[in-house]
């Protein structure tokens, strides 16, 4: 990879004494990382290559968010995910060309236009509640690049809604399913279609649920093999994982 | 009911001189429960009226089982559940004439012919795994005088073979839905017919499934209302509630 | 069933040119399941024949609650759960010829008289404090056509309460048992009675209680066979199974 | 107590000089604590005044056990807990005198004739699995000073059982209630008597039971005041707690 | 006991005519039990001879609350536990001689003078923060006829303090031991005492605490043998089993 | 897609009148899911197109295993896994040519030439003793036909051997990232590589990892984004999802 | 130590006749544990010999927080953790020197001018949430006598970060590691470096993360040898154990 | 540090000439970790410096161990922990040379004598039953250079017995402080003393211990500041972080 071509030229460069042993030894130290990303804000790893930097706004003062998202527009698209409405509307009003999903909570900035890879995510949801984990994901999937819809509200409970829409959710390159309560429709899914699966529980539910322990648990031991699993509510995780995946169609 | 008949005639015994009062004293401590059952054999409440005495089991050495059975066997049919093939073949031995399911590890005799009740009880099974527990349930459920089908084998992974066999699942009375891993398939079920389901779940999995856990958070988190669970594995339990279901048919 | 009827009527106009094969197509998709339900609003599977449709009200706002509560009352009887006072007022304003019953949180709407089976649901509480689980489930039954009584606070610790009451309460065709804490109501009513007996834990307690916990899992390893569980305070879910018991009855 | 008394009289041995200042701190560095007890044998603290010494079986070999018992029963009256039936055979082969209670897996030996104290306490199991937590029990409760005795099987499936043997039950100073599964009947118990109430949870069981979580939840969760709570099958704790109790009744 | 005598008594005037046979029927249904109590207030057994009667605050209105104590307070002395502050206000508007024990959150009304049993209870508390868990046990104790004392903040990371008041808490009847975070102090104490103790496990602490679990856990599992638990918080259920044990001393 | 197709000739036939209407019912029933897969072997959905069959041997007994081995090896490949040592030898006997691997626990039957798919799953592991896992993982994504190779022993404790093979890793369309412990391998691999990661925890571990969950629970919580999970141990799971993923590769 | 010289004084003391018998018994009471520490303030041991008092700021009114505070700043340094920013303003209010660190939540007030030992304690952090807890180690570092640097925001998910700072943390005489999610921070860091590590975990994180379970059994389990921890979100403690292990160095 | 020199040199050797640019590549790949440890013996990182290698003796096969042990035996001293004594037969066969301690599950061989550091480590259990993890830990500080000495039997239940050893306690630099069922050894001792504390929960116990929950949920939540935790009979992590504690002693 390039990592090793710029070791090379770098050495060359002390070679040819274009840079001194002292600025070498300075620049060895992080150079097998560099390409890897520079910073890393809030837990939220920068994506390389165009993608958005990604801010996670749970935890961070409206004030600290307005400092985050202002430095970073500067340089780049921008995702934050996790910003409740009254701090939305307070980076909103700083920065009036960002724009809010009250539903999936993300505040997202457009520095350059998105280069869309082939392929399109499909995002299914058991039920309405789940529609706030839905909407990060396919925010998340859109600034990384990947074209994304959503498919609500076709739980288990009404098979015949899910089956009606089959030959829709089979055009999908990558699919991510989430579903609270007892989360079986990633297993009635993925033992419809031959697309990888990343299933997203929810705590969508109350009691037995344990705050999406039910639906993450059921989702891990799913008699349909091959689907994988992310936290509960972690629709940016999800749509990360589905992002790589649909990476590799174009490759 | 008739203990209030039994009651007053009691008394009206008592005003009569026919019973003392120190009789009645005596009679009367007992006299409001005697119909509910005279005996309980190791938690398994007796069951009136021509239904068999129950045995459990488990953590019982075979002497013991060949005391109860022989027992038993002189007044009534007798149901043994959770009998492994050591111990059956140890009171098989002496009593030639009971029943070993080895499957469902129950052990029968039948002393009186069962009157069987209108109506017809469905087994469902998620997969081959799930066997012993529907046929631990299967014999529950004859041996209290309800008919009873197992329908094996047809989990979510593969919503077909259930689609496939809905017209004859829409028959029976009740349903009995047993599934391990995740347990989706009661939820799918639930959602495709009106009877009364009981939803069974299965320790069948490792890992994540927590010896059935995942099973049973599952389905007591159905978003397919009126399902109703019973504990990890009791198919005995399932097959008890099916009945008293399955009674108030003929009535 | 009538599925195969209205396919073969179908199939019929096909083949008589009445429906032309695009027409087909697009009728067949979803034929088999038609007679399942058509939609489902926020979880609740739509219950058909005069049922109403019902309306799950937690993590709803009240303007998503008047949208959709005033699109089924045009249609249906409507009933809608756990729904909190702030909520229920708003919609009751807009439409005054709605009931609410704060304690059961539950928001209804009489469209077409209810046409009641015979046989009448039992619904027993373990203490005052379960009164609202209680009330859900009673409106619940009700809307869904069975009759229901509520017969409160006759837990455990003063078993005389549910002695003296046995006669009475050997009268329902089934029964809801409720109970928080430890939820032993359930065993002691299931060793006295031969209905089925369905058992709702509630998250009346604390400490131990884990919100529920130890009424759950007290519940489902009762030692009387035969109760069967739904999830933590479900007296939604209670009534529905319970009601598809009693549907039993009349056939 | 006689501490200060002890402390007084050497403070005054060293003011008359008949102890040396170095002497002095030597023994003041135990002092206040001499009269608490002089050994502990394997978590079991020892139990003075003509109680027997105890051991734990559990976890250590019969070599161990022999060592330790031969040293104990030449200065007291021994009781062992947890041994299992190979064990004690090797045990026994060595000290004859020494009786086996192969229900309760206890060992004991009789130096001493233990002086009973005034009251008795009664021992209450839900089923006859429970016995052996019950026979742990018993044997601890005599080795200890306290009569006492078992009342078996009267779980609250059969309510009538508890119910007929009420007066009985009144009789006794303290109770011990057992109980495995849902562990209900020590709420029942609770809620029918004035005594004071031990419940131990007992493992038996499984599925939901979670190897006596069910039990001890439950138990702790009582809707019955003043019924406290050992550890799952700890039949020794609860007869050491009980015969505290019980030691009150005299003085 | 009197039940028999009663019975005998009812059933002669039956057989001399003085009661009809409708009428014993009436009678005798509940007369079994008739002694143990007549109703129950939101699952607080109520306490006979002279004890108050007992109101679970938490989970009631204000107003509701007002009700009972309004209608309790007539009959006899009242204690609800649980009340918070806002609650206790309104109801002292209304019923100035009422008392409230803020910390304790415990309101009392005497209308008769508690006649104290001998012997008395006391209440040890690890930390500062467990103070308010030994107040509701302290003024339950005084509310059911025992003289109680709280000792606190002797918890075991100084465990000087405790050995110094070794003497005065040798001088109670029964102890009241009541500790979060790990709860140690039940076992500490237990190793140096010989009366009975009740273990509290109180909710202080974060993290690993898991809202009491450590300290539950910790006191179940105690190495000081005879230390008996209740629930979380559970200063009320301590108290009453307490004074169960303290009323033994007089018998 | 071609069911669409299928339709309309079927439905062409029956208006042609080359099929009969009740024919056509019959066919009918089926047919949208007849493409999904026709049988399942034991909670393994059948996998199409060349792929084997599979077998999940746990709780299979050998005569069991054989009687599925020998059906299957007639008509495809076979997989069978958690095939312990004696059932492998067992079924061995009977078919000298499959193959056992030892480490997985796979019995494994070429009846077709593998057709391997462009791209290879790269398969890394934390330390040795989950190379039992990452065997199962092996052998699985060959039989499903994606080469795969084992990177194994680079747990994050030596940090340096992982980045020493970095340059390796990179080469790789999907990482399967297995480890037990507190699983933080899939952490450090998701920060340094832009592929697809699927972790699977394992139960390698003791006392605090709780059978896997604390690999399971740090892997879900990875502040590495875009990592997946599947259940514990499940290196079978994990393949299937690499597989669906590499097959994305040559579309 | 110091102690037998003081007992050794007193007695002389008593040999001499300067203090009596009985106020020798009084001194004689507490003396062996006085210098352990004479009072408690919340749960916070007394840290002796110029280390500040204490207070546990949680669950304090701001009157009794002003009361504590007020008391102990006569004595000596004070220290109080956990109060935030409502309770800090009014203390600060009546004594104005004191000094709140809002970040990390602690309130210090500076009587006597702290002596440092050698040795520097390093904090780090894995991402920028987790300095709430950074913050309050290092306050407390400082105030029990030990300087303290935190380094944040070198998480694993960019390994590169933490490697180019090896170097830095390679100096530090001890280490406290504060991560929160999978806290796979203490792993990476404990193979790389020679020194006693502190792993904190924090609770950082949602679903999964179960308030911190996940970091915390992550910690345990760690792969990299001589890693211990402390409690979720327990900065002071962990400071704590770092300034006892800090002390090592000078002496 | 030596990392920088080593680096410089390199580079000098490229500008001169010495090493060629290729080499250079190659070298400097892993340059910057070469000092923390060659190789990892499965999950026990390489301790440096005169310190054995370490091998994990649970999971290995005993020919795997010959293997290893072999091997590490021909290099430097091997510690092997976890060896049932079987395997350690099987070792000592071929290297009769080995020394085995059974109780503690150790194998070891010493190549070079140990340069024991100053400095020493005090082990303390609660009761016998800990004595395996005890010995475990004692033989891991001996190889890794740090002597140490058991203290047994010192359980919270007879406090008197740690009380008259604290002279002796204080006298270690570190202390490991070892206890099974509540843990609660740690706080006590944790409150008498000043040295740094390592607290290791044990699987002692029963019931409502869960495999060691309690103590270790007991020890994290200790209201002793400063003990910090390892995993559940972890007697080798805790002597690894003990004796990286011991070593600052020296330096």
């Amino acid at each position: 990879m390039q990592n090793n071509e710029a070791l090379k030229a770098l050495l060359e460069d002390i070679q040819s004494g274009k840079v001194s042993v002292d600025q070498g030894v300075e620049s060895l130290r992080d150079l097998p990382f560099q390409d890897i990303g520079h910073t890393v804000i809030d837990n939220h790893r920068m994506l390389r290559n165009g993608f958005p930097e990604v801010i996670y706004g749970e935890g961070k003062t409206k004030e600290q968010l307005v400092d985050i998202f202002g430095y970073m527009r500067e340089r780049n698209n921008v995702l934050a995910t996790r910003v409740d409405a009254e701090k939305a509307a307070f980076v909103l009003e700083r920065f009036p060309d960002a724009e809010y999903n009250a539903m999936g909570r993300t505040l997202t900035f457009l520095k350059n236009e998105i280069e869309f890879k082939p392929g399109e995510i499909g995002i299914i949801t058991a039920g309405t509640s789940d529609m706030d984990v839905a909407e990060e994901a396919k925010v998340t999937c859109e600034m990384l690049g990947s074209h994304a819809s959503i498919i609500s509200d076709i739980g288990v409970a009404g098979i015949h809604r899910l089956l009606g829409r089959l030959d829709n959710i089979r055009k999908y390159t990558v699919l991510i399913v989430i579903a609270g309560m007892e989360g079986a429709l990633s297993s009635v899914v993925g033992g419809l279609v031959e697309q990888p699966i990343i299933a997203v529980p929810t705590s969508v539910g109350y009691g037995a649920n344990f705050s999406g322990l039910s639906a993450l648990l059921g989702m891990l031991t799913s008699c349909a093999s091959g689907v994988t699993v992310v936290n509960i509510d972690n629709g940016f995780g999800a749509a990360c994982a589905a992002c790589k995946i649909n990476n590799l169609v174009q490759r």
